[in-house]
């Protein structure tokens, strides 16, 4: 069996203007990286069109530590779809460097359903994340150096909230004490670093829709609280120029392709936790400009991705999707059924049924809070046995889910022709998207209504210290933002072991933090971790590359 | 007075292919990044050539604060060059984001000396700083991972000598307690950050032939110490094949043009005190591919600048050059003369006189010591006044020393016509380069030989600890490494208000620290920062971008 990178290099791939020129990219925008990367000009967003495509919006269930292959079904359905004659587009996340090195391998689909050049995008593709963490640092480092240099804004600190980042998998750094070392070493403090696809910097760079809007949401970072308890901004330090020069580039959206030639957007990455997991609107914008179908998606399972991607990128952005791909495996299903991550390849057909209403509830929220046609899509694994598709297929078949076989990481886009023919379908059936909440909903009701209508909880519950923070947010001004949950991903709950549908269960918020910049509010459930560390034989001792430059060892 | 954006954005560049076509880099070769810059594969340098170029070396006396032009003097060089028929080339360091956002501004020349595109150079450019600081913190995250997971190899955690590094100047940084926070979040420990251009794997890249080479010396950098006081490398860690992957794009070098379109190969930028400080083996040898003569310069006084590049990179490399340019400046003879800082814009005849003999001994340095042809160049600043440049020239006169006015900052190439002449004749008289010391000398030799022959000291003292250091590293087999000095740029002394022609002085080591992947031992001399901080008022408070994408802020 070929690996993901031996199957990446056994296709030759088109120059990236050729990618381009069919995808209807004029010369003028492209700007190359490479014979097979480029920037897009977002300027042509600006200009008018009356084309309209159809947006696809790939979720999944709840999934296993080793992920359902959202990626790996996004992108071959938008290879079937070529293969059917509709001119098909992806919008995909670009991946952190920290996964590639640490446990994950790379991130970039699999096996005939990738996205290439997969090394480079699985490395520093354009250099966009590099750019997000020098921005980020740069507002570290300005706002320390006005805290050493006489701290004429007062700034309290112990109430700084922005951290460093850097795109590594580093737990050495969760926790430091920085500015030690005597007067002119800086202030000694509590600080901590964040890996770069946590930074609101990512979050907003995924939002913005201009230069000026990249700016005007830099400026309105809140880096922490002065002594007198109100907030400090960016913009009073007057980092956010320097840091959109720094994003000037980043900003713009990247082109590749996929194994089949698909023109592939890939831009941004945010974390599906502390921040709202899908790639940027700009990237969406260009897959919707030069795909009559274009095809994305959002991290995690639908109770984090899809409720995101809805109630915060399509509610600020007005994007709409047509239809909705939910993912599903045997694994997954088995998994919210009982079987231990270790046992996950042997068949179990009694485990897999017992799953079955986690994916009921993901397709139900689609389709009855959310008020969008939906689909699943069951993504073959090796591993699966035929007496295991067939339950799925009859279970559904029982329940009235609408599910289609994908066999895209062994067939590439002819492995999803049926999916693609009835996401055709769907996508020409009437939608009418609601939101979990009301535009400007106080927070504490934003986050009952999630937790009760999308996880099905009985309710919230807040900590003490984030009853304070959630008063401190509606004095400050910040009390009708959406609501960003950072939650397990693992489980409709805050807690990673309560797998399949859990009924009669409360969340609880410990921690609210606002993303001024991004404008939205994040609500801390459970243990979330902003800085992974790496196993204990990490992916990055068996990458190597020769003399000619040929890398082994991603996956 | 136009600022050097507005001189560099009114310079209309040509398309980076016509660039490399003029220079004769096949377009196999070239792998554009955006229009204006491209990576050149190295590869070609293995295809066989006939081609004998000439290489200059631009170095300097002991500078001001605010440099005496060297970047700007290597253009204008190369322009002029270019103006009398002789096909010339660049090859330059790339700048550190650090300065661009402190104090400094940009670092691709000034005035009508510059490479293009400024903004880009100072900012990611084709992100190899960038690459360089993953690739460091790589190594960290896997070494601490390492201890973390059991540490098997016995690391002890008091003798960790790898830094973490961003490209940043960062105060807060310098040092830290990182790893606390409980059992799960790492080893508490002292640590510490360096600015990206003092990181090893900085100058490891930049004295690099091939990627063979390359993962041989990152396997060879010594990390820290065992508890029995055994190096620990990190191809103990595993870590130098995922470190080369993700330098492979970074140890190409990068082609720009200077605004008269003289091909410019601007890549690495080591320190030029904890390091080289010298463009890439890459660069120099590319510059020489494709230039008839190529210019390239190094970093600080020629003290510090010229010796490295003679004692390190021309010896590690067979590079020779066939003359050197020392950069004189009115300001710079007379604040070694005496002059203080804020005072150097006011005629003072008497200061500049009395600062003569820096200049003197740097110029018989390289041609006594290192026997190769010399000319002074004066860089003409606005500030200078006729009678002040009459009496440099008279002065030179009367001590013999070979002279020329370069005034490339106000007129470009045309500014630098008959340094350019007087540099054609230098490169074909007979130069015999010899080094400060023999290869293979033990370090302490190498020490007293570079104190008392370029600095003209009265020898080397070790602290007690240097000493314990000296014995450690010879057990180690590292007494005989090329020895590479960290000392203020300011002073042939290690005191950094011993200016002019000092005598009668010692050197003292205070610390030895072997860069073993590099294959050199560092020196330190006095107190050396490798992590700047930022001023009271940053300079990127006045950096800004607008919604075309245009920069301002930068000079």
């Amino acid at each position: 069996m070929l690996t993901d990178i031996e199957i990446a290099h056994s296709v030759e791939p088109w120059p990236i203007q050729q990618v381009a020129e069919a995808a209807g990219v004029d010369a003028k925008h492209l700007i190359p990286y490479g014979f097979d990367k480029a920037k897009v000009d977002y300027s042509l967003l600006n200009e008018p069109s009356d084309h309209e495509a159809k947006l696809v919006l790939v979720t999944a269930i709840n999934p296993t530590p080793a992920g359902e292959g959202k990626t790996t079904t996004t992108i071959g359905l938008a290879d079937a779809l070529r293969r059917r004659g509709v001119k098909s587009a992806v919008a995909l996340r670009e991946p952190s460097l920290g996964p590639v090195f640490g446990v994950k391998g790379g991130a970039a689909g699999g096996g005939y359903a990738q996205v290439i050049p997969m090394e480079d995008i699985n490395l520093h593709f354009t250099g966009d994340f590099h750019a997000i963490g020098a921005a980020n640092n740069l507002l570290a480092a300005m706002l320390d150096n006005h805290i050493q240099q006489g701290n004429a804004l007062g700034i309290d600190v112990k109430r700084i909230t922005w951290k460093r980042a850097v795109d590594m998998n580093d737990r050495q750094l969760r926790h430091v004490i920085d500015g030690i070392g005597g007067k002119a070493q800086g202030v000694p403090r509590e600080d901590g670093f964040d890996i770069t696809v946590a930074s609101e910097v990512m979050a907003i760079l995924c939002l913005s829709t201009s230069i000026s809007d990249l700016k005007q949401r830099l400026g309105e970072i809140v880096v922490g609280y002065t002594y007198a308890g109100e907030p400090v901004r960016a913009r009073q330090l007057k980092a956010q120029g320097a840091m959109a020069a720094l994003l000037k580039d980043a900003l713009k959206p990247n082109l590749v392709q996929t194994l089949e030639h698909t023109p592939a957007f890939v831009h941004g990455g945010p974390f599906a936790n502390i921040a709202h997991g899908c790639n940027s609107v700009m990237a969406t914008r260009m897959a919707m400009r030069f795909g009559d179908v274009a095809i994305t998606e959002a991290g995690f399972g639908a109770d984090l991705g899809a409720e995101k991607f809805l109630d915060i990128k399509c509610r600020m952005t007005g994007i709409r999707p047509s239809a909705v791909v939910v993912v599903a495996t045997a694994r997954a299903l088995k998994y919210n059924g009982g079987v231990t991550k270790a046992d996950l390849n042997e068949e179990n057909l009694e485990a897999l049924k017992a799953g079955m209403p986690n994916l009921l509830r993901h397709v139900d929220n689609i389709q009855s809070v959310y008020g969008l046609p939906c689909v699943v899509a069951i993504n073959r694994f090796p591993s699966d046995t035929q007496a295991e598709l067939d339950l799925i297929a009859s279970e559904c078949e029982k329940l009235g889910v609408n599910v289609r076989l994908s066999e895209v990481w062994a067939k590439g886009g002819e492995g999803a022709l049926e999916l693609a023919d009835e996401v055709m379908r769907l996508v020409e059936e009437p939608s009418d998207l609601r939101f979990a909440y009301e535009d400007g909903a106080d927070i504490a009701d934003a986050l009952e209504a999630v937790a009760t209508k999308v996880y099905r909880a009985d309710g919230v519950d807040f900590t003490p210290a984030a009853k304070r923070q959630l008063a401190e947010l509606r004095a400050n001004g910040f009390g009708n933002l959406p609501v960003c949950v950072a939650k397990t991903q693992y489980s409709f709950t805050d807690q990673d072991k309560l797998l399949g549908a859990p009924e009669g269960f409360r969340i609880t918020v410990r921690e609210l933090k606002v993303s001024a910049g991004a404008h939205f509010v994040v609500a801390l459930t459970g243990n979330v971790l902003t800085m992974p560390g790496l196993p204990k034989v990490p992916a990055a001792e068996n990458i190597d590359v020769d003399d000619d430059g040929v890398i082994t060892g991603l996956f």
